[in-house]
Protein backbone atom coordinates (compact mmCIF):
# COMPACT_ATOMS: atom_id res chain seq x y z
CA UNK A 1 0.00 0.00 0.00
CA UNK A 2 2.98 2.38 0.84
CA UNK A 3 4.29 1.70 -2.50
CA UNK A 4 1.32 2.55 -3.95
CA UNK A 5 1.53 5.98 -3.06
CA UNK A 6 4.60 6.26 -3.86
CA UNK A 7 3.86 5.55 -7.70
CA UNK A 8 0.44 7.66 -7.44
CA UNK A 9 2.86 10.21 -6.39
CA UNK A 10 5.68 10.41 -8.36
CA UNK A 11 3.30 10.23 -11.70
CA UNK A 12 1.36 13.56 -10.13
CA UNK A 13 4.66 14.66 -8.80
CA UNK A 14 5.25 14.39 -12.60
CA UNK A 15 2.06 16.65 -14.10
CA UNK A 16 2.28 19.01 -11.29
CA UNK A 17 5.83 20.05 -11.80
CA UNK A 18 4.92 19.51 -15.55
CA UNK A 19 2.51 22.07 -15.26
CA UNK A 20 4.10 24.80 -12.97
CA UNK A 21 6.92 24.53 -15.48
CA UNK A 22 4.71 25.72 -18.39
CA UNK A 23 2.53 28.05 -16.32
CA UNK A 24 5.21 29.98 -14.56
CA UNK A 25 6.11 32.53 -17.09
CA UNK A 26 9.43 32.52 -18.02
CA UNK A 27 9.10 35.75 -19.84
CA UNK A 28 7.86 37.93 -17.51
CA UNK A 29 10.00 41.57 -17.76
CA UNK A 30 12.91 41.96 -16.34
CA UNK A 31 13.65 39.63 -13.91
CA UNK A 32 10.51 39.00 -12.33
CA UNK A 33 9.64 35.79 -14.47
CA UNK A 34 13.16 34.45 -13.45
CA UNK A 35 12.08 34.99 -9.80
CA UNK A 36 9.12 33.85 -10.00
CA UNK A 37 10.15 30.85 -11.53
CA UNK A 38 13.08 30.07 -8.79
CA UNK A 39 10.36 30.15 -5.70
CA UNK A 40 8.11 27.88 -7.58
CA UNK A 41 10.51 25.25 -9.20
CA UNK A 42 12.61 22.64 -8.11
CA UNK A 43 11.99 22.63 -4.37
CA UNK A 44 8.80 21.81 -2.38
CA UNK A 45 7.10 18.39 -1.41
CA UNK A 46 3.94 19.93 -3.36
CA UNK A 47 1.59 17.88 -0.16
CA UNK A 48 -1.52 20.66 -1.46
CA UNK A 49 -1.39 19.95 -4.98
CA UNK A 50 -1.19 16.16 -4.10
CA UNK A 51 -4.12 16.76 -1.63
CA UNK A 52 -5.76 18.42 -4.39
CA UNK A 53 -5.38 15.51 -6.71
CA UNK A 54 -6.15 13.11 -4.02
CA UNK A 55 -9.42 14.49 -3.29
CA UNK A 56 -10.34 15.13 -6.79
CA UNK A 57 -9.62 11.62 -7.19
CA UNK A 58 -11.99 10.89 -5.12
CA UNK A 59 -14.20 12.24 -6.33
CA UNK A 60 -13.81 11.49 -9.60
CA UNK A 61 -12.81 15.11 -10.71
CA UNK A 62 -12.35 16.88 -13.74
CA UNK A 63 -8.33 16.14 -14.90
CA UNK A 64 -7.73 19.82 -16.17
CA UNK A 65 -9.28 21.27 -13.51
CA UNK A 66 -7.47 19.66 -10.51
CA UNK A 67 -4.37 19.97 -12.47
CA UNK A 68 -4.67 23.80 -12.42
CA UNK A 69 -5.96 24.28 -8.69
CA UNK A 70 -2.95 21.68 -7.93
CA UNK A 71 -0.53 24.37 -8.99
CA UNK A 72 -2.75 27.29 -7.87
CA UNK A 73 -2.37 26.31 -4.40
CA UNK A 74 1.17 25.71 -4.77
CA UNK A 75 1.80 28.94 -6.25
CA UNK A 76 -0.21 30.59 -3.26
CA UNK A 77 2.08 28.84 -1.00
CA UNK A 78 5.19 29.94 -2.60
CA UNK A 79 4.27 33.49 -2.51
CA UNK A 80 3.75 33.31 1.11
CA UNK A 81 7.10 31.69 1.03
CA UNK A 82 8.71 34.61 -0.78
CA UNK A 83 7.50 37.17 1.40
CA UNK A 84 7.18 35.38 4.93
CA UNK A 85 11.51 35.21 4.33
CA UNK A 86 11.74 38.83 3.31
CA UNK A 87 13.57 41.17 5.83
CA UNK A 88 10.70 43.18 7.71
CA UNK A 89 8.80 39.37 8.42
CA UNK A 90 10.74 36.23 9.43
CA UNK A 91 14.16 37.88 7.46
CA UNK A 92 15.10 34.24 6.36
CA UNK A 93 18.54 33.43 3.85
CA UNK A 94 17.49 30.19 3.40
CA UNK A 95 14.78 28.32 1.96
CA UNK A 96 14.44 24.47 0.54
CA UNK A 97 18.83 24.46 0.83
CA UNK A 98 18.60 27.67 -1.68
CA UNK A 99 18.99 31.47 -1.09
CA UNK A 100 15.76 32.58 -0.23
CA UNK A 101 14.08 34.87 -3.34
CA UNK A 102 14.92 38.01 -2.07
CA UNK A 103 18.76 36.81 -0.96
CA UNK A 104 19.10 35.74 -5.30
CA UNK A 105 17.34 38.98 -6.78
CA UNK A 106 17.09 41.35 -4.15
CA UNK A 107 13.69 42.83 -1.75
CA UNK A 108 11.88 44.69 -4.72
CA UNK A 109 11.69 41.74 -7.04
CA UNK A 110 11.11 39.22 -4.76
CA UNK A 111 8.26 41.65 -3.17
CA UNK A 112 7.15 41.63 -6.61
CA UNK A 113 7.81 37.90 -7.30
CA UNK A 114 5.58 36.95 -4.60
CA UNK A 115 2.42 39.53 -5.65
CA UNK A 116 2.22 38.70 -9.37
CA UNK A 117 2.58 34.11 -7.93
CA UNK A 118 -0.84 35.35 -6.22
CA UNK A 119 -2.33 36.84 -9.40
CA UNK A 120 -0.86 34.06 -11.38
CA UNK A 121 -2.72 31.75 -9.22
CA UNK A 122 -6.37 33.18 -10.00
CA UNK A 123 -5.22 33.51 -13.75
CA UNK A 124 -4.79 29.57 -13.82
CA UNK A 125 -8.02 28.87 -11.77
CA UNK A 126 -9.93 31.11 -14.54
CA UNK A 127 -8.98 30.30 -17.93
CA UNK A 128 -10.75 30.98 -21.15
CA UNK A 129 -11.55 27.25 -21.65
CA UNK A 130 -14.61 25.51 -22.22
CA UNK A 131 -13.40 22.34 -20.93
CA UNK A 132 -13.39 23.71 -17.41
CA UNK A 133 -16.81 24.47 -16.87
CA UNK A 134 -17.71 28.38 -15.69
CA UNK A 135 -19.35 26.55 -12.13
CA UNK A 136 -15.73 25.20 -11.55
CA UNK A 137 -14.02 28.16 -12.07
CA UNK A 138 -15.81 30.31 -9.80
CA UNK A 139 -16.11 27.21 -7.06
CA UNK A 140 -12.41 27.35 -7.03
CA UNK A 141 -11.62 30.84 -7.08
CA UNK A 142 -14.10 31.41 -4.05
CA UNK A 143 -12.40 28.84 -1.80
CA UNK A 144 -8.55 29.70 -2.53
CA UNK A 145 -9.55 33.36 -1.85
CA UNK A 146 -10.93 32.65 1.42
CA UNK A 147 -8.26 30.46 2.30
CA UNK A 148 -5.37 33.09 1.44
CA UNK A 149 -7.02 36.03 2.83
CA UNK A 150 -7.52 38.03 5.72
CA UNK A 151 -9.53 35.14 7.12
CA UNK A 152 -7.13 32.50 6.07
CA UNK A 153 -3.55 32.59 5.27
CA UNK A 154 -3.13 36.40 5.98
CA UNK A 155 -4.38 36.78 8.94
CA UNK A 156 -2.58 33.72 10.51
CA UNK A 157 0.34 35.35 9.49
CA UNK A 158 -0.66 38.59 11.34
CA UNK A 159 -1.43 36.34 14.07
CA UNK A 160 2.14 34.93 14.50
CA UNK A 161 3.25 38.42 13.53
CA UNK A 162 1.69 40.09 16.57
CA UNK A 163 2.22 36.77 18.80
CA UNK A 164 6.02 36.62 19.13
CA UNK A 165 7.07 37.34 22.63
CA UNK A 166 3.65 36.99 23.30
CA UNK A 167 2.35 33.97 25.39
CA UNK A 168 -0.83 32.15 23.77
CA UNK A 169 -3.29 29.73 25.07
CA UNK A 170 -3.65 26.24 23.46
CA UNK A 171 -6.90 27.97 22.18
CA UNK A 172 -5.25 30.72 20.59
CA UNK A 173 -2.31 28.62 18.87
CA UNK A 174 -5.01 26.89 17.37
CA UNK A 175 -6.24 28.88 15.92
CA UNK A 176 -3.18 31.13 14.56
CA UNK A 177 -2.28 27.48 12.91
CA UNK A 178 -5.72 27.13 11.32
CA UNK A 179 -5.50 30.16 9.65
CA UNK A 180 -1.87 30.48 8.98
CA UNK A 181 -0.83 26.69 7.41
CA UNK A 182 -4.30 25.05 7.48
CA UNK A 183 -6.79 27.05 5.70
CA UNK A 184 -4.67 26.66 2.80
CA UNK A 185 -3.94 23.19 3.40
CA UNK A 186 -7.62 22.56 4.03
CA UNK A 187 -8.55 24.50 0.92
CA UNK A 188 -6.22 22.42 -1.29
CA UNK A 189 -8.82 19.10 0.40
CA UNK A 190 -12.11 21.20 -0.53
CA UNK A 191 -10.62 22.77 -3.95
CA UNK A 192 -9.85 18.94 -5.00
CA UNK A 193 -13.29 17.61 -3.91
CA UNK A 194 -15.13 21.00 -6.23
CA UNK A 195 -13.49 19.76 -9.43
CA UNK A 196 -16.09 17.08 -9.04
CA UNK A 197 -19.66 16.62 -7.78
CA UNK A 198 -19.36 15.44 -4.13
CA UNK A 199 -22.68 14.79 -1.78
CA UNK A 200 -22.70 16.94 1.60
CA UNK A 201 -21.73 13.78 3.36
CA UNK A 202 -18.50 13.21 1.55
CA UNK A 203 -17.87 17.13 1.77
CA UNK A 204 -18.49 17.20 5.63
CA UNK A 205 -15.82 14.32 5.51
CA UNK A 206 -13.45 15.60 3.50
CA UNK A 207 -13.48 19.05 5.56
CA UNK A 208 -13.03 17.43 8.80
CA UNK A 209 -10.24 15.58 7.02
CA UNK A 210 -8.64 18.39 5.61
CA UNK A 211 -8.81 20.41 9.29
CA UNK A 212 -7.07 17.65 11.53
CA UNK A 213 -4.44 17.07 8.54
CA UNK A 214 -3.62 20.96 8.67
CA UNK A 215 -3.29 21.26 12.44
CA UNK A 216 -1.11 17.87 12.33
CA UNK A 217 1.25 19.43 9.88
CA UNK A 218 2.02 22.36 12.28
CA UNK A 219 2.67 19.96 15.32
CA UNK A 220 4.65 18.10 12.85
CA UNK A 221 6.42 21.17 11.57
CA UNK A 222 7.15 22.83 15.49
CA UNK A 223 8.48 19.49 16.40
CA UNK A 224 11.14 19.06 13.41
CA UNK A 225 12.14 22.67 14.66
CA UNK A 226 13.32 21.21 17.65
CA UNK A 227 14.52 17.66 16.49
CA UNK A 228 15.94 17.95 13.27
CA UNK A 229 18.58 20.02 11.86
CA UNK A 230 19.10 22.60 8.90
CA UNK A 231 20.78 20.46 6.41
CA UNK A 232 17.43 17.94 6.69
CA UNK A 233 14.80 20.80 6.95
CA UNK A 234 16.81 22.77 3.95
CA UNK A 235 15.64 25.94 6.29
CA UNK A 236 16.68 26.85 9.45
CA UNK A 237 16.03 24.57 11.81
CA UNK A 238 15.37 25.76 16.07
CA UNK A 239 14.01 29.12 14.93
CA UNK A 240 11.11 29.59 16.70
CA UNK A 241 12.93 28.89 19.72
CA UNK A 242 15.15 31.71 18.32
CA UNK A 243 12.93 34.23 17.74
CA UNK A 244 10.44 33.31 20.63
CA UNK A 245 7.41 32.29 18.71
CA UNK A 246 4.66 30.08 20.73
CA UNK A 247 4.48 26.36 19.22
CA UNK A 248 3.46 22.88 20.24
CA UNK A 249 6.50 22.19 21.52
CA UNK A 250 7.33 24.86 23.77
CA UNK A 251 3.37 24.78 25.13
CA UNK A 252 3.29 20.88 25.06
CA UNK A 253 6.57 19.54 25.71
CA UNK A 254 7.69 17.29 22.74
CA UNK A 255 5.96 13.96 24.29
CA UNK A 256 2.54 15.65 24.40
CA UNK A 257 3.32 17.50 20.92
CA UNK A 258 3.90 13.99 19.45
CA UNK A 259 0.74 12.12 21.21
CA UNK A 260 -1.34 15.11 19.65
CA UNK A 261 0.19 14.47 16.41
CA UNK A 262 -0.63 11.08 16.83
CA UNK A 263 -4.30 11.68 17.98
CA UNK A 264 -5.04 13.79 14.94
CA UNK A 265 -3.86 11.43 12.28
CA UNK A 266 -6.42 9.60 13.84
CA UNK A 267 -9.06 11.96 13.53
CA UNK A 268 -8.45 12.33 9.78
CA UNK A 269 -8.58 8.89 9.07
CA UNK A 270 -12.26 8.54 10.95
CA UNK A 271 -12.82 11.40 8.93
CA UNK A 272 -12.17 10.12 5.87
CA UNK A 273 -14.26 6.93 6.99
CA UNK A 274 -17.70 9.31 7.16
CA UNK A 275 -16.98 10.38 3.40
CA UNK A 276 -18.37 7.45 1.62
CA UNK A 277 -15.90 7.55 -1.19
CA UNK A 278 -15.10 4.14 -2.16
CA UNK A 279 -11.48 5.47 -2.34
CA UNK A 280 -9.77 7.37 -0.62
CA UNK A 281 -6.54 6.03 0.22
CA UNK A 282 -4.00 8.31 -1.45
CA UNK A 283 -5.86 10.79 1.21
CA UNK A 284 -5.13 8.63 4.23
CA UNK A 285 -1.71 7.81 3.21
CA UNK A 286 -1.03 11.42 2.32
CA UNK A 287 -1.85 11.85 6.00
CA UNK A 288 0.54 9.76 7.15
CA UNK A 289 3.15 11.36 5.29
CA UNK A 290 2.61 14.10 6.93
CA UNK A 291 2.79 12.71 10.07
CA UNK A 292 5.63 10.57 10.00
CA UNK A 293 8.02 13.06 7.78
CA UNK A 294 11.54 13.71 8.38
CA UNK A 295 11.24 17.58 6.73
CA UNK B 1 -23.42 67.91 -19.52
CA UNK B 2 -20.41 67.92 -17.11
CA UNK B 3 -22.90 68.68 -13.95
CA UNK B 4 -24.54 65.02 -15.42
CA UNK B 5 -21.45 63.71 -14.92
CA UNK B 6 -21.07 65.13 -11.27
CA UNK B 7 -24.37 63.52 -10.35
CA UNK B 8 -23.85 60.13 -11.87
CA UNK B 9 -20.02 59.99 -10.45
CA UNK B 10 -21.35 60.81 -7.09
CA UNK B 11 -24.45 58.28 -6.75
CA UNK B 12 -22.20 55.28 -7.56
CA UNK B 13 -19.18 56.46 -5.75
CA UNK B 14 -21.71 56.39 -2.18
CA UNK B 15 -22.53 53.11 -3.35
CA UNK B 16 -18.57 52.09 -3.57
CA UNK B 17 -17.66 53.64 -0.68
CA UNK B 18 -20.47 51.77 1.51
CA UNK B 19 -19.32 48.43 -0.64
CA UNK B 20 -15.82 48.71 0.19
CA UNK B 21 -16.92 49.63 4.13
CA UNK B 22 -19.24 46.69 4.27
CA UNK B 23 -16.88 44.58 2.38
CA UNK B 24 -13.20 45.39 3.69
CA UNK B 25 -13.41 43.50 6.88
CA UNK B 26 -12.38 45.04 10.40
CA UNK B 27 -11.89 41.93 12.26
CA UNK B 28 -9.50 40.56 9.98
CA UNK B 29 -6.97 39.68 13.48
CA UNK B 30 -4.77 41.21 14.98
CA UNK B 31 -3.82 44.80 13.31
CA UNK B 32 -4.48 43.17 10.23
CA UNK B 33 -8.39 44.60 9.59
CA UNK B 34 -7.47 48.52 10.75
CA UNK B 35 -4.52 48.46 8.22
CA UNK B 36 -6.45 46.87 5.13
CA UNK B 37 -9.22 49.35 6.09
CA UNK B 38 -6.97 51.99 6.03
CA UNK B 39 -4.99 51.41 3.15
CA UNK B 40 -8.69 51.46 1.01
CA UNK B 41 -11.19 53.96 2.97
CA UNK B 42 -11.29 57.56 2.48
CA UNK B 43 -8.90 58.31 -0.13
CA UNK B 44 -8.52 57.91 -3.67
CA UNK B 45 -10.35 59.37 -6.79
CA UNK B 46 -12.04 55.87 -7.12
CA UNK B 47 -11.18 56.30 -10.94
CA UNK B 48 -11.05 52.59 -12.09
CA UNK B 49 -14.51 51.62 -9.87
CA UNK B 50 -16.05 54.77 -11.90
CA UNK B 51 -14.46 53.08 -15.10
CA UNK B 52 -16.25 49.91 -14.36
CA UNK B 53 -19.26 51.18 -13.67
CA UNK B 54 -19.67 53.48 -16.17
CA UNK B 55 -18.85 50.31 -18.72
CA UNK B 56 -21.20 48.37 -17.23
CA UNK B 57 -24.05 51.22 -17.69
CA UNK B 58 -22.90 51.18 -21.07
CA UNK B 59 -23.36 47.65 -21.76
CA UNK B 60 -27.00 46.87 -19.45
CA UNK B 61 -25.05 44.67 -17.29
CA UNK B 62 -25.70 43.26 -14.09
CA UNK B 63 -25.32 46.07 -11.39
CA UNK B 64 -24.48 43.59 -8.57
CA UNK B 65 -22.06 42.06 -10.67
CA UNK B 66 -20.41 45.73 -11.26
CA UNK B 67 -20.46 47.12 -7.57
CA UNK B 68 -18.00 43.52 -6.69
CA UNK B 69 -15.99 44.10 -10.03
CA UNK B 70 -15.98 48.21 -9.26
CA UNK B 71 -14.45 47.22 -5.45
CA UNK B 72 -12.25 44.39 -6.91
CA UNK B 73 -10.19 46.66 -9.03
CA UNK B 74 -9.49 49.27 -6.68
CA UNK B 75 -8.78 46.72 -3.75
CA UNK B 76 -6.07 45.52 -6.46
CA UNK B 77 -5.35 49.29 -6.84
CA UNK B 78 -4.85 49.86 -3.01
CA UNK B 79 -2.50 46.73 -2.50
CA UNK B 80 -0.13 48.16 -5.30
CA UNK B 81 0.08 51.72 -3.56
CA UNK B 82 0.81 49.61 0.19
CA UNK B 83 3.52 47.77 -1.49
CA UNK B 84 4.68 50.35 -3.81
CA UNK B 85 5.31 52.67 -1.30
CA UNK B 86 7.49 50.08 1.07
CA UNK B 87 11.12 50.66 2.25
CA UNK B 88 12.10 48.10 -0.75
CA UNK B 89 9.99 49.93 -3.60
CA UNK B 90 9.57 53.42 -3.38
CA UNK B 91 9.93 54.13 0.12
CA UNK B 92 7.08 57.09 0.44
CA UNK B 93 6.08 57.91 3.98
CA UNK B 94 3.45 60.10 1.90
CA UNK B 95 -0.23 59.19 0.57
CA UNK B 96 -3.36 60.73 -0.64
CA UNK B 97 -2.33 63.28 2.14
CA UNK B 98 -1.84 60.41 5.29
CA UNK B 99 1.30 58.56 6.56
CA UNK B 100 1.79 55.45 4.11
CA UNK B 101 0.52 51.76 5.30
CA UNK B 102 3.60 50.61 6.70
CA UNK B 103 4.52 54.43 8.45
CA UNK B 104 1.24 53.85 10.38
CA UNK B 105 1.33 50.27 10.48
CA UNK B 106 5.01 48.75 10.49
CA UNK B 107 6.35 47.52 7.55
CA UNK B 108 5.08 43.65 8.21
CA UNK B 109 1.76 44.23 8.61
CA UNK B 110 1.46 46.78 5.75
CA UNK B 111 3.15 43.66 3.68
CA UNK B 112 0.70 41.44 4.52
CA UNK B 113 -2.32 43.53 4.03
CA UNK B 114 -1.17 44.49 0.67
CA UNK B 115 -1.42 40.25 0.14
CA UNK B 116 -4.89 39.97 1.95
CA UNK B 117 -6.54 42.76 -0.19
CA UNK B 118 -5.52 41.38 -3.19
CA UNK B 119 -6.92 37.74 -1.66
CA UNK B 120 -10.08 40.05 -0.90
CA UNK B 121 -10.22 41.20 -4.40
CA UNK B 122 -11.10 37.69 -5.83
CA UNK B 123 -13.34 36.74 -3.05
CA UNK B 124 -15.44 39.91 -3.60
CA UNK B 125 -15.57 38.18 -7.39
CA UNK B 126 -16.24 34.83 -6.56
CA UNK B 127 -19.16 34.65 -4.09
CA UNK B 128 -21.61 32.16 -2.94
CA UNK B 129 -24.23 33.98 -4.84
CA UNK B 130 -26.61 32.97 -7.87
CA UNK B 131 -27.38 36.48 -8.66
CA UNK B 132 -23.91 36.76 -10.02
CA UNK B 133 -24.00 34.26 -12.40
CA UNK B 134 -20.73 31.79 -12.56
CA UNK B 135 -19.82 33.08 -16.49
CA UNK B 136 -19.67 35.77 -14.85
CA UNK B 137 -17.62 35.45 -11.71
CA UNK B 138 -15.03 33.26 -13.90
CA UNK B 139 -14.65 35.95 -16.56
CA UNK B 140 -13.86 38.71 -14.07
CA UNK B 141 -11.57 36.71 -11.91
CA UNK B 142 -9.93 36.16 -15.31
CA UNK B 143 -9.67 39.97 -16.27
CA UNK B 144 -8.65 40.83 -13.05
CA UNK B 145 -5.95 38.24 -12.76
CA UNK B 146 -4.50 38.46 -16.13
CA UNK B 147 -3.96 42.37 -15.82
CA UNK B 148 -2.65 42.12 -11.96
CA UNK B 149 -0.02 40.14 -12.39
CA UNK B 150 3.63 39.07 -14.36
CA UNK B 151 1.94 40.66 -17.58
CA UNK B 152 0.18 43.43 -16.26
CA UNK B 153 1.04 45.39 -13.08
CA UNK B 154 3.36 43.51 -11.37
CA UNK B 155 5.26 42.97 -14.43
CA UNK B 156 5.40 46.91 -15.20
CA UNK B 157 6.37 47.13 -11.95
CA UNK B 158 9.54 45.10 -12.89
CA UNK B 159 10.40 46.96 -15.42
CA UNK B 160 9.99 50.50 -13.70
CA UNK B 161 12.42 49.20 -11.16
CA UNK B 162 14.87 48.19 -14.23
CA UNK B 163 14.27 51.47 -15.55
CA UNK B 164 15.43 53.50 -12.49
CA UNK B 165 18.81 55.14 -13.85
CA UNK B 166 18.81 54.07 -17.67
CA UNK B 167 17.56 55.54 -20.59
CA UNK B 168 14.14 53.86 -22.38
CA UNK B 169 13.23 54.79 -25.77
CA UNK B 170 9.82 56.30 -25.89
CA UNK B 171 8.37 52.83 -27.01
CA UNK B 172 9.80 51.23 -24.39
CA UNK B 173 8.65 53.89 -22.01
CA UNK B 174 5.13 53.28 -23.14
CA UNK B 175 4.95 49.54 -22.74
CA UNK B 176 6.06 49.83 -19.19
CA UNK B 177 3.35 52.07 -18.59
CA UNK B 178 0.70 50.08 -20.78
CA UNK B 179 1.88 47.28 -18.11
CA UNK B 180 2.14 49.29 -14.68
CA UNK B 181 -0.95 51.57 -14.52
CA UNK B 182 -2.39 50.85 -18.04
CA UNK B 183 -3.25 47.11 -18.11
CA UNK B 184 -5.82 47.27 -14.51
CA UNK B 185 -7.01 51.08 -16.00
CA UNK B 186 -8.21 48.54 -19.32
CA UNK B 187 -9.03 46.06 -16.90
CA UNK B 188 -11.66 48.30 -15.15
CA UNK B 189 -13.35 49.08 -18.36
CA UNK B 190 -13.30 45.14 -19.50
CA UNK B 191 -14.64 44.08 -16.36
CA UNK B 192 -17.45 46.49 -16.63
CA UNK B 193 -17.92 45.06 -20.04
CA UNK B 194 -17.93 41.67 -18.70
CA UNK B 195 -21.06 42.45 -16.45
CA UNK B 196 -23.02 42.54 -19.55
CA UNK B 197 -23.10 40.78 -22.94
CA UNK B 198 -21.75 43.59 -25.34
CA UNK B 199 -21.03 42.38 -29.12
CA UNK B 200 -17.41 42.33 -30.53
CA UNK B 201 -17.71 45.44 -31.97
CA UNK B 202 -18.65 47.11 -28.50
CA UNK B 203 -16.18 45.40 -26.97
CA UNK B 204 -13.13 46.30 -29.17
CA UNK B 205 -13.75 49.97 -29.20
CA UNK B 206 -14.58 49.74 -25.47
CA UNK B 207 -10.67 47.77 -25.51
CA UNK B 208 -9.31 50.80 -27.39
CA UNK B 209 -11.01 53.39 -25.33
CA UNK B 210 -9.44 51.85 -22.17
CA UNK B 211 -5.90 51.62 -23.55
CA UNK B 212 -5.91 55.10 -24.64
CA UNK B 213 -7.27 56.21 -21.18
CA UNK B 214 -4.56 54.24 -19.06
CA UNK B 215 -2.03 55.36 -21.21
CA UNK B 216 -3.52 59.26 -21.12
CA UNK B 217 -3.64 58.96 -16.78
CA UNK B 218 0.11 58.15 -17.15
CA UNK B 219 1.29 61.43 -18.96
CA UNK B 220 -0.98 63.26 -17.47
CA UNK B 221 0.32 61.82 -13.78
CA UNK B 222 4.13 62.59 -14.95
CA UNK B 223 3.00 66.15 -16.11
CA UNK B 224 1.57 66.67 -12.29
CA UNK B 225 4.75 65.33 -11.03
CA UNK B 226 6.29 68.46 -12.29
CA UNK B 227 4.15 70.82 -12.32
CA UNK B 228 2.14 70.34 -8.73
CA UNK B 229 3.07 70.27 -5.45
CA UNK B 230 2.49 67.66 -2.97
CA UNK B 231 -0.08 69.67 -0.93
CA UNK B 232 -2.37 69.31 -4.21
CA UNK B 233 -1.03 65.48 -5.00
CA UNK B 234 -1.66 64.61 -1.83
CA UNK B 235 1.69 62.60 -2.13
CA UNK B 236 5.73 63.70 -2.82
CA UNK B 237 5.99 65.49 -5.55
CA UNK B 238 9.09 65.69 -8.37
CA UNK B 239 9.79 62.55 -6.73
CA UNK B 240 10.34 60.93 -10.12
CA UNK B 241 12.70 63.26 -11.27
CA UNK B 242 14.65 62.78 -7.54
CA UNK B 243 14.79 59.41 -8.17
CA UNK B 244 15.96 59.72 -11.87
CA UNK B 245 13.15 57.97 -13.37
CA UNK B 246 12.10 58.09 -17.10
CA UNK B 247 8.98 59.92 -17.59
CA UNK B 248 6.46 61.28 -20.53
CA UNK B 249 7.74 64.96 -19.41
CA UNK B 250 11.96 64.05 -19.40
CA UNK B 251 11.35 62.22 -22.51
CA UNK B 252 9.17 64.40 -24.24
CA UNK B 253 9.18 67.41 -22.31
CA UNK B 254 5.99 69.71 -21.20
CA UNK B 255 4.24 70.77 -23.86
CA UNK B 256 4.87 67.89 -26.00
CA UNK B 257 3.79 65.42 -23.03
CA UNK B 258 0.23 67.88 -22.64
CA UNK B 259 -0.10 67.49 -26.20
CA UNK B 260 0.08 63.75 -26.44
CA UNK B 261 -2.38 63.92 -23.28
CA UNK B 262 -4.50 65.40 -25.57
CA UNK B 263 -4.21 63.22 -28.57
CA UNK B 264 -4.83 60.13 -26.60
CA UNK B 265 -7.89 61.99 -25.02
CA UNK B 266 -8.54 62.00 -28.95
CA UNK B 267 -8.07 58.61 -29.77
CA UNK B 268 -10.22 58.01 -26.48
CA UNK B 269 -13.10 59.75 -28.08
CA UNK B 270 -12.88 58.47 -31.19
CA UNK B 271 -13.08 54.51 -30.16
CA UNK B 272 -16.28 55.07 -27.70
CA UNK B 273 -17.69 56.27 -31.10
CA UNK B 274 -17.03 52.66 -32.71
CA UNK B 275 -18.95 51.05 -29.92
CA UNK B 276 -22.35 51.52 -31.75
CA UNK B 277 -23.52 51.56 -27.87
CA UNK B 278 -26.17 53.95 -26.82
CA UNK B 279 -25.01 55.33 -24.04
CA UNK B 280 -21.27 56.51 -23.09
CA UNK B 281 -21.61 59.66 -21.69
CA UNK B 282 -20.19 58.42 -18.36
CA UNK B 283 -16.85 56.92 -19.83
CA UNK B 284 -16.39 59.88 -22.17
CA UNK B 285 -16.65 62.42 -19.42
CA UNK B 286 -14.68 60.51 -17.18
CA UNK B 287 -11.73 60.47 -20.31
CA UNK B 288 -11.52 63.95 -19.95
CA UNK B 289 -11.56 64.45 -16.16
CA UNK B 290 -8.49 62.04 -16.34
CA UNK B 291 -6.75 64.14 -19.14
CA UNK B 292 -7.47 67.53 -17.29
CA UNK B 293 -7.17 66.87 -13.48
CA UNK B 294 -5.34 68.40 -11.18
CA UNK B 295 -4.15 65.62 -8.78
Amino acid sequence: MSFQLKEWSSERLEQVEQALSAWVPSDAPARLGDAMRYAVLDGGKRLRPLLVLGASDAVGGNGGAALRAACAVELIHAYSLVHDDLPCMDNDVLRRGKPTVHVAFGEATALLAGDALQALAFQLLAPDDARIPDRTQARLCRLLALAAGGAGMAGGQAIDLAAVGKSLTEDELRHMHRLKTGALLQASVMMGAACGEAPAQALAGLEGYGRALGLAFQVVDDILDVTADSATLGKTAGKDAAQDKPTYVSMLGLDRARAYAAELLEQARAALATTGLADTRALLELAETVVHREN
